[in-house]
């Protein structure tokens, strides 16, 4: 069974790393096509050319979906990792996917992103030299009943992945590694 | 074994209708994962806002490929059927396809296609009243290498069918009927 693994949560937050840490794991769990689609690859590929207006996010979140769409419906775990601010346009590329969608929400607060501020876009929001950012400047919706709620900000890498296949383990959407070798044996 | 089979041509050369009529066929030789990518419905989904200039019939044209590379890649055939006027933009799709890229020509001419003018668009274009129209105010760069080319201004849906189905027989990409028959029996 295929389904769309769909990561949100403000820049930083460490969505991109959790989706490249479970490609693996699913592999090994018997899903051998997975794409990952992650936020900059996408935008250079298919959004180029948006900004960062309500109306651009939404149509670069309904294009990632609509990728995501025919990957899944034909077997292919679909993984994104947009930040995908607003609970609407998630809501309506949920509704349009045929397939399971688990969305995982990378819970880490504003605090602890703009703490580490690894790509040190932050300093420059907070600042004000950079328009439109995620949580500074322009919105964002946490999700209300998302699948999987990881925190981030305080949990380890591995912590939030274990809490997200425990998740699709418990909805039936991966085996377990074990009952994953025992069908192959 | 997966591929992208990539038509192109005129307005009305019957891109759409031999892209529609194969996807069944594929099915009955053991491809039962195919996609078709239609050119008006992928401008809808991920190349909204592009017109018809040089710049942007490219980016829609590499859009495309992107999407049928990720496709493919992971064991879907992916059928595109969008003019795709400009042979470097198609050769530049072809050189990034990490599978077979095995392109289509559907190669009525434009006296065959004005004359059917089935949506009427050759009548408006002729007559001026629509700007950038392939074949008549915008260039059209006919394949020079394509794996296939069909007479679609001539020729039966039927006949460019088995053309089509011929090409990919002999390039080892489906099998035939009896050969996908035999395997399952």
């Amino acid at each position: 069974m295929s389904f769309i693994l769909w990561f949100t949560g403000l820049s930083g937050a460490g969505k991109s790393t959790l989706a490249n840490a479970i490609v693996p794991e699913l592999a090994r769990r018997g899903h051998p096509r997975v794409e990952l689609l992650d936020g900059d690859e996408v935008r250079t590929h298919i959004s180029a050319g948006l900004g960062f207006t309500r109306e651009d996010r939404r149509t670069n979140v309904l294009r990632i979906g609509y990728v995501a769409r025919l990957l899944a419906r034909n077997g292919t775990v679909a993984i994104t990792a947009a930040i995908s601010p607003y609970a609407e346009d998630r809501d309506e590329v949920r509704s349009k996917s045929e397939v399971p969608f688990i969305e995982v929400y990378a819970g880490a607060s504003l605090d602890a992103v703009a703490a580490r501020d690894v790509k040190g876009l932050y300093k420059k929001a907070l600042a004000g030299e950079i328009k439109h950012f995620t949580g500074v400047s322009d919105p964002y919706e946490p999700p209300t009943r998302a699948e999987v709620v990881v925190d981030t900000g305080v949990e380890t890498v591995q912590d939030s992945l274990q809490n997200i296949l425990s998740k699709l383990e418990a909805l039936g959407l991966v085996k377990t590694v074990s009952q994953f070798q025992e069908v192959r044996s």
